[in-house]
């Protein structure tokens, strides 16, 4: 069986083929210190000294590391050609590339897609250094196209994942509901929820600190913030920003509860109108997905849903990719605007899971927004566990 | 009480007086997928948005975030601005330059040094055209001098983490050297001692799968290499490369055990002169260690004491900064190898954390690999805990 460096490996060399670039270099060093986020997918291990992956359209698979970093390259069993050096890799670099003469050579820089930008300004100048007065200077392309599609079409084992962080992250969501109630603050809500992460050996989708969000009220500040000592009362919708990583693979899900006041039975209509907007505009931009259609369609759907209901647009974008890391990087459901970059003009491709989170307020009771995370299939797009489509009361 | 963020924000604008830099400019997004060393020592929490954290020479703090993230970066109480944007954050960010106009904008690209290069290519081509046009465009410089100093300078609160990390990584390898007997494989070994960092709610200071490093004998792959199915013999040199991650500060250590053949006292004589070369280059470095001396110089000294008792030049440098990451950066106790690029030509200053790591192979018998942990202190250098200077007996 392969695992999945192997898996990821051979995708790599399918898609170069299919993007007609002859050559994808990852080049990096000391990546404990900073990591390229295409490293976990074909390396899976830290690399310490200059280093040197490269693939080809033609099948090549090669790796020139500092020697004492060879033995671990050659067991991942993953590379045809594990090439050592003790002081520089400049020689065995340039020799490498003479051989293969690519016309064309895939840096990981982009301006667009930071899980593609993995390669650093100071390594890119080495490399160009390296390079200088050579054929190659001129041959060096972005392959952000490379990594989006690598990164963003998850293998069958990739998606298995995704679903069992997603189920588990459903679970810890319920034992949470059931714990639920007014007069806890939202760090003690927190506190339950990462005591239930540690239990199962796992750790949050992204840090410690910001995952859960909890936001209780119409007074807890909503974004990337930590729980705060605001203590839950009647009348507060409760907004929930949570989920685990579990075999490397995250999960992503906004969920809210509305706690009855004495004598209700049901939220208010405002609360509930706040609420089916934003599962509205779920369901709207879920049933438009499917491959072919361009990031920034479906983000329209949805935020127009929240507008056409008399809500103010939410300023962020409506969906990100959902893999490895919870902002996974490729194509984005978002508007285009400048900081998006051109994410939101990729077009959905079979394999590729993102979340959908629109968002709004309703005033006086706090914030209301609810995160799917979604597979596009071949022909349209499926919810990785049911969506929440009722208010849940405590 | 200050905060560890709000020290070493405090001691940057110190070291840009000292420098002489007028402006230092992080720029970052995305923080969770790709990680900018210094943002753990100057923010602290990840970062999603183009954001901009300014430190200025005259003592302006100056953060420039999106929005959601602005009252994460409020609460932190180190920086006195902070700037929240929607959609772009080249507005913002020209106001302040405009409004502080620098002479220089020290940014955080290095080709020398790893911890210093967190800007990534792309991030430096947005940059580059948000300058474009402005009188900022031709004065950008690097960071690394300011980096290295605000990394590798540990304040009293960072050395107190570290030497807790030390003693903890000390207790794990006393434990281990009673568990360790022959029969037991590399990787059982690696096994007891993940178990110990797993009870004390740790983590390791590298990646869990090269951390422990555990050596037996002469036919183990030394090097950056996970344990194997080797199994422990009389007559073995059993070699350790290890530490714990504790409070986000690292320990690095290396120690050596023999295990006696039957009827054996003590080690063969080649063994003992191995080891014994090895603690004697040591105590030659560690002693030449004070403010003021060089990298490079001290590199030799270890050096040429292995050389000089016969043995091949070890194929790395001696040692390297220790503190947030095992490998933190900064100057290095390294030879002048293209690879390690300007490293080894920066000064030792007091509060630096290096290890100390001279090796050497005893054929037949296997590695000899000994590191120690030393502090710079202002008149020379002190271990971190007591240096191994007998060989382990089992």
């Amino acid at each position: 069986m392969k695992t999945l460096i192997q898996e990821k490996v051979e995708q790599a060399v399918a898609i170069l083929q299919e993007k007609q670039i002859d050559l994808w270099l990852t080049f990096v060093r000391e990546t404990s210190a900073v990591e390229d986020p295409v490293l976990p997918l074909i390396y899976g291990r830290t690399l310490t000294w200059h280093s040197a992956l490269i693939l080809t359209r033609r099948g090549e698979r090669i790796a020139i590391l500092g020697r004492l970093e060879t033995d671990t390259a050659r067991r991942l069993e993953a590379y045809d050609e594990v090439i050592g050096y003790d002081r520089s890799i400049r020689e065995d670099l340039l020799r490498v590339l003479e051989r293969l003469d690519p016309r064309q050579i895939a840096i990981n820089t982009s301006v667009n897609d930071p899980v593609a930008d993995g390669l650093t300004h100071g390594l890119y100048q080495t490399l160009t250094n390296y390079l200088a007065g050579t054929p190659f200077a001129d041959r060096l392309v972005s392959a952000e196209a490379v990594i989006a599609a690598l990164r963003s079409r998850k293998t069958p084992a990739e998606v298995e994942r995704i679903r069992r962080a997603v189920a588990t992250t459903e679970e810890i969501f319920r034992q949470t509901f059931d714990f639920l109630k007014p007069g806890l603050t939202e760090k003690q809500v927190a506190d339950f929820m990462h005591e239930q992460i540690a239990a199962r050996g796992l750790s949050p989708a992204w840090d410690w600190e910001h995952c859960p969000a909890v936001n209780a009220g119409p007074d807890s500040p909503v974004g990337h913030t930590a729980p705060t000592d605001i203590v839950l009362q009647p009348g507060h919708l409760v907004h929930f920003d949570f989920g685990v990583r579990q075999d490397d693979y995250c999960a992503d899900i906004q969920r809210m509860v509305y706690l009855l006041r004495p004598g209700e039975r049901e939220a208010p209509p405002e609360v509930q109108h706040g609420f089916e907007t934003v599962v509205r505009a779920i369901q709207n931009a879920v049933q438009a997905m499917r491959p072919g259609r361009r990031g920034a369609d479906i983000d329209a759907i949805a935020r127009q849903t929240v507008v056409a209901a008399g809500y103010p647009e939410y300023p962020y974008g409506t969906g990100h990719g959902l893999g490895r890391a919870a902002h996974d990087g490729g194509t984005m459901l978002g508007p285009r605007w400048e900081k998006y970059g051109e994410a939101p003009l990729g077009l959905l491709e079979p394999g590729q899971v993102y979340t959908v989170e629109p968002g709004l307020a309703v005033p006086g009771y706090g914030y209301v927004g609810l995160e799917e995370d979604v597979l596009v299939t071949e022909s349209g797009a499926e919810f990785l566990c049911p969506p929440q489509t009722t208010l849940i009361l405590r």
